[in-house]
């Protein structure tokens, strides 16, 4: 297997690294070989070729069976209205390029984090769903975008196609149907055009999905509900701004927001990443939790590569390191332990 | 004081008249004279005249000095794609029409209340901020939208000029300067144009305000950080449809969301309400709680009339009918009194 390795920046090296050990030591286990192609991204490679996804990474990227990602961002571009180029952007890029139209991310709580919530814990144990978002349409890529000539109004444009939707939709139908068969579409049907397309296109396909219980609900509803009853969701599928809004929401709900890793499936090959950020004041410093990523590599033999065995036996491994309590500072309770020594261990 | 009474659908006529006693109560202390006018609106508009903010309601507003507003909203048109006019558009027409630019909810908890929270105790006691949300602009007005010819295109326009940033802005900075000088400023100005826009003049106003610290977060941090840490904010100021579903979120950590009034400033008049809906279930069984609607009723005294004296009994006596238990089935711990009992109690 071919597989693209692109860390970018702050601790994105750091624990990109410990994913990598633990799929080679998948590739002992399993017999398979893995072949890792690095490409630079985000400020990384502003700072050296001055943009921040060039073309030879998307190239690295297009010839992958799948792509290994750190994250993104870094200080210096932040608030930084001079900064021509931001790492953000090559993100946007890369999304776009590869057709990485749905992102999924997982919400699941782990037992031993569960005090780390905000929310009591009756609310959030054996909580356990998915957010499907749509990540290449939308107000995101809408071209009519811009400020007027004297500057004092400025316009964004919402746009969605049917097949557009129809795609991420089927996908998430999929994910209901190996489930629990619950779809939640979320929108805001009440006033927007390109919401009113997406509830009408889910609502045709219903009917090729007798066995899945679809509820329509507005954004505004699913930003309470999501807090409320984490645990009635199941499989949850919505635009490219309100899954932006919700996953994050969804993300803080569990407790284990340094845990949780993201799939991003696109057309040519697919991008398997962490959901925290780059994190710049660790970086360097062999302390970040490394297991967002090697789970996200967990989704990446399953989703991906096809080897779904493998991927429990990640998962597994990760579960062991949580009880056994080997893990990194930001969640001992007793000693802690560097990231790469969390790394060595999950992967031995 | 001349003011409209729009009690609307559901609930709607229930909860406004126990508010209507307790503005009758304080007229008699402070010496003041009320005149009601009343208006139709939403479905109970629709099902007479066939507008859901028909011409002579909205006189009635423009002729008041303040608004008192119950709920909107009756199942009869909830996924009914055949109804043409929805009691929704009536409430988009009224802001747009009365120019209501700042939608104002505070977000406080109420000491009995806290357990009701589905967040832990310690992280909300004592939280207090308000969400100021445009209501007259962007993606709701953007009047580029609809589908293209064929059908499978849909698409909407968010627009925001210098002008409505500032004047939302304006207001929220007051607010910040009347209580702990704390202003976040939420936007997406790493994805929209608008947001550039929105973060941009909110830039340029800082200077005149050099004792207020401004914060400027992204809407997906924002919906994170609200759970994790809702006592951080104090005055919080967004675009409508961030605010459409921010406020929703932050009405549900306190949990007291039958509790959370709201105001709807306006250029011609100023729209008071509860922030919850029009409950059908519960219409016409003297058991909803009229709280919310009387806590509008407090902030129409101290945002429209002027008589903050008035506003700060009102709230007063409600604190009394909590501590002492006089309160509606939903939130009672032991026996409960009906709707129109509440509202006997605080008016006395
Ligand atoms: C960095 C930003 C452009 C990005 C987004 O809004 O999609 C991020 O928030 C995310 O969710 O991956
Ligand atoms: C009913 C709907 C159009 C409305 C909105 O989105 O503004 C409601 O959700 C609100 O927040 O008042």
């Amino acid at each position: 297997f071919k597989i693209a390795k692109l860390p970018g920046d702050g601790i994105g090296p750091e624990i990109v690294e410990q994913a990598e050990k633990v799929i080679h030591a998948i590739g002992n286990k399993f017999n398979h070989q893995f072949s890792f192609e690095f490409g630079i991204v985000g400020a990384a490679a502003i700072d050296k070729v001055g943009d921040p996804y060039p073309e030879e990474t998307h190239n690295i990227c297009l010839n992958s069976d799948a792509v290994l990602f750190g994250a993104i961002g870094d200080p210096k571009y932040d608030n930084n209205p001079a900064a021509k180029v931001r790492p953000e952007q090559g993100l946007l890029e890369m999304r776009k390029k590869l057709q990485l139209y749905a992102n999924i991310r997982p919400v699941s709580t782990f037992e031993s984090l569960i005090n780390k919530s905000p929310l009591r814990p009756e609310l959030i144990e054996g909580a356990d769903f998915m957010i499907i978002r749509e990540l290449t349409g939308g107000i995101y890529y809408g071209e009519l975008r811009g400020r007027t000539e004297n500057g004092t109004k400025a316009f964004d444009t919402n746009v969605y196609s049917k097949e557009e939707i129809e795609r991420v939709a089927k996908l998430a139908f999929s994910f209901a149907a190996k489930r629990r068969k619950k779809l939640t579409a979320i929108d805001k049907a009440n006033v927007l055009a390109t919401s009113r397309l997406w509830r009408e296109t889910i609502q045709e396909m219903e009917k090729d999905y007798p066995d899945i219980e679809v509820d329509h609900m507005l954004v505004d509803n699913a930003a309470m509900q999501i807090i409320q009853w984490p645990k009635k969701f199941d499989v949850v599928v919505t635009e490219n701004m309100f899954g932006d809004i919700l996953t994050d929401e969804a993300s803080v709900i569990t407790g284990s927001l340094g845990l949780l890793p993201s799939a991003s499936i696109g057309i040519h090959t697919s991008v398997f990443e962490p959901i925290h950020g780059s994190y710049p004041q660790a970086a360097g410093k062999d302390i970040a939790n490394p297991i967002a990523t090697i789970l996200s590599a967990a989704m990446m033999f399953e989703y991906s590569l096809n080897l779904p065995e493998a991927g429990k036996t990640i998962r597994d491994a990760v579960a062991a390191s949580l009880a056994e309590g080997f893990v990194t500072e930001d969640i001992a309770s007793g000693q802690a332990y560097k990231t790469s020594q969390v790394g060595d261990w999950i992967a031995h």
